[in-house]
């Protein structure tokens, strides 16, 4: 397999016109398709329909991009965000595009730095630095970038960020009352006015609906995935490695082909466990991921995880199944206002740990664990994550009143925890199995 | 003076009904005893009027509480908080009494750090851990603790906190446009339905006005205290840490006594300034302070600058300018709807860095040290409080532009870093006398 077309003369030019750092952003490309060939392509017994996706990897800033021009071309929106409080559908309805934007690299650290403190969350820096950097072509194409107040970090960086890239900053309130309610309507439709004005034209009940159908599509084949990962309690057709590489690409593909292709995947993953075929051993400690986000190319704890004897069969998490968990309602809606009002409700789900309470989240991480017949929780949260940190000590301890094996591990996007992170995951497996053979035995 | 009456024994009857941890506040009070004694009682030619604010120190846990256990008889309410959010005027206009709660010491810390995470502000972790301890008067009596949701650290150490001690989170949007008004007038009335309903009566029109009346005298003491310290270039008839001492002691002092007690020590001041009376000779760099409040007894920064030989003139600080700055008019009230309304309208005023964008602060920044005549400024932020820590860079960003020195200090309640601070301070008073000598020499 070759890696990233990124330097074919078609996409230079496209860089170019996106006014790229072209060196530095080779120095990213190639330390990114290092590290995914090291990560990825050394895994064993991989389904054959997840070549899609390592080529849509290796095209992340490929053939992607170049489809991204041609709405660019044609001035549709181009969105880029860090949150999935975003309307997605209202983006996709105008005929533009909405993505994550990229954010989970070590690399742009340093030089977002200089601006933002050390010690906030490295997703935001990443971020931020990205954009310094000029080397995320999603950034440098979009016609803004889509802020939230989802935690005070991001919250203050578009502020800063806004001096080098336009933003819409949404105000996601932080309690879930008919007051929060109210607001978060407005904000909807001030979005929704935004997303017009570039298009210079209303959108209509149809276009709403088809761009709600599309991204509910979505959702349906990732929830899919989600489902047949874990409904065997002894066969795991896919590794978690692979499962989060596509929903991880479900954030920058277009949605209609992303959608096609994770059910041809299902497909094919429906086939293994009726043939019995499974990328681990039937004991091998089943994990659930609970916790941050982890955005391309953070691949670091479910590496370990995979490399250590344990499987990783859900993600509790936005880039995972808080995002596509639940869909819109489009039964019997007849209005534009319909549709937002549904909107709002499927919003107003998300048990984001920037709310207080949310006390939703803790049952629904008990009864997916008892569902997926999981044998051990990782709660991991990004370093300086305020609210996912204090939210784990309501989580663990209801998790430990439940007796559910959990381990919390707090990292960043460095190499220099790997070792200490591999030893802590090694004891908690072994603490697993142990308990595992011990059931076996009676 | 002898400090403190805390092992009297009729204070230690009401720690027993407070249900305290006895043994453990003796610990508190004689390290917080020695603490004060050896920062404030050192100072040279202190207003003779200070005195009084040096008894209510020492009576913090002594007189106070036994004047707030009256309150408490006769069934006043009785509201804890962190923030001047609060709609204080509310609590008084009930006939009850509220105030900040501890937490400005290390003291606590290790015992909250058992449920919270180490890397969030020390302010919450101190003010938790004394709730765990059991050492903190003001929290033991209180009907509940009032939360806000300005910070997410604190937002979601309510959640845990209520279930040691009932808390009344109130919703605090972070933008301020008419739909986050909207919400927020909803919120101020929830408040006031929770005291109403400790009361067993609704507030009227002539409670709440004098309730109002109240506080804003208070706050027109603070503002004559605030003025007085920093109209004269050459005269400071006050040191910071004094100023300091009597803003913290606005939070928890009887306001109406308190309010007579500040406008005789201004009183003094006034013939001090008059007499040529200062605390520092006429060429002492002249210090803004900036950033995050200061609850005591964290007088680290202040006493390093005023040690080093500087003086701090102002606090720009939810415990200093931002707490006084803005009175409720009444100008015409004839409802109780008018007085919330007005009430909503002066609660919007505060630029806390929760809010996005914020750039009134910054403006009003240098308008406060323009009028000051002050030769530099401390952007000080404690450890993780990701908001002032972000808007860091904007604010000096501006205050590079407008060529006013600033110096960044990011700090906890530790003594570790004291030699460094002071090592930045140093440097920092050494350039701006070299400045002042060579415009001085022109």
């Amino acid at each position: 397999m070759i890696l990233g077309g990124y330097m074919s003369e078609k996409y230079v030019d496209i860089y170019k016109k996106l006014d790229m750092d072209i060196e530095k952003h080779s120095e990213l490309m190639s330390a990114l398709f290092q590290l995914f060939s090291d990560v990825f392509l050394t895994q064993k017994n991989r389904p054959e329909n997840i070549k899609y996706f390592d080529w849509l990897m290796s095209e992340i800033h490929g053939k992607r991009i170049e489809e991204l021009m041609e709405f660019k071309d044609k001035n549709k929106p181009l969105v880029g965000t860090f949150c999935i409080f975003i309307p997605e559908e209202i983006v996709v309805a105008s005929g533009g595009a909405c993505y994550g934007l990229c954010g989970g690299a070590q690399f742009s650290i340093p030089d977002a730095e200089r601006d933002l403190p050390r010690n906030i969350c490295p997703l935001i820096k990443s971020a931020y630095g990205f954009k310094v950097q000029r080397t995320c072509p999603y950034t440098q194409i979009s016609n803004f970038i889509y802020g939230e107040t989802t935690c005070e970090a991001k919250k203050k960086t578009w502020e800063i960020l806004n001096d080098l890239h336009p933003t819409h900053v949404m105000h996601i309130p932080h309690m879930k009352g008919k007051r929060e309610k109210d607001l978060w309507r407005e904000e909807i439709y001030e979005f929704k006015n935004h997303i017009e004005e570039i298009v210079g034209k209303e959108l209509t009940f149809e276009e709403l609906k088809k761009g709600v159908e599309i991204i509910n599509k979505k959702r349906e084949a990732l929830q899919r995935l989600d489902y047949l990962r874990s409904t065997k309690p002894d066969i795991v057709p896919i590794s978690g490695l692979d499962s989060l590489l596509v929903t991880q690409i479900s954030f920058y593909d277009d949605p209609e082909r992303f959608s096609d292709k994770v059910f041809e995947l299902c497909d094919e993953l429906e086939e293994r466990i009726d043939k019995g075929i499974s990328v681990c051993e039937s004991d091998t400690p089943r994990i659930m991921v609970i916790g941050t986000p982890m955005a391309p190319p953070n691949w670091k704890l479910h590496q370990v995880v995979e490399t250590t004897g344990g499987i990783v069969i859900n993600e509790e998490a936005c880039i995972g199944h808080r995002y596509f968990k639940d869909n819109i309602d489009l039964d019997g809606v007849e209005s534009v206002e319909d549709i937002i009002e549904r909107m709002l409700e499927r919003y107003m789900k998300i048990d984001c740990a920037c709310f207080t309470p949310n006390d939703e989240r803790i049952d629904k991480i008990i009864k997916m664990y008892r569902e997926k017949k999981a044998d051990g929780i990782i709660y991991y949260t990004l370093s300086f994550c305020h609210t996912y940190n204090v939210e784990s000590k309501k989580v663990i301890d209801r998790l430990k009143e439940e007796k559910i094996p959990v381990l919390k591990i707090e990292s960043d996007y460095s190499a220099e925890d790997v070792g200490q992170i591999k030893t802590r995951v090694e004891a908690f497996l072994e603490s697993i199995r142990f308990k595992k053979s011990f059931k076996a035995k009676r």
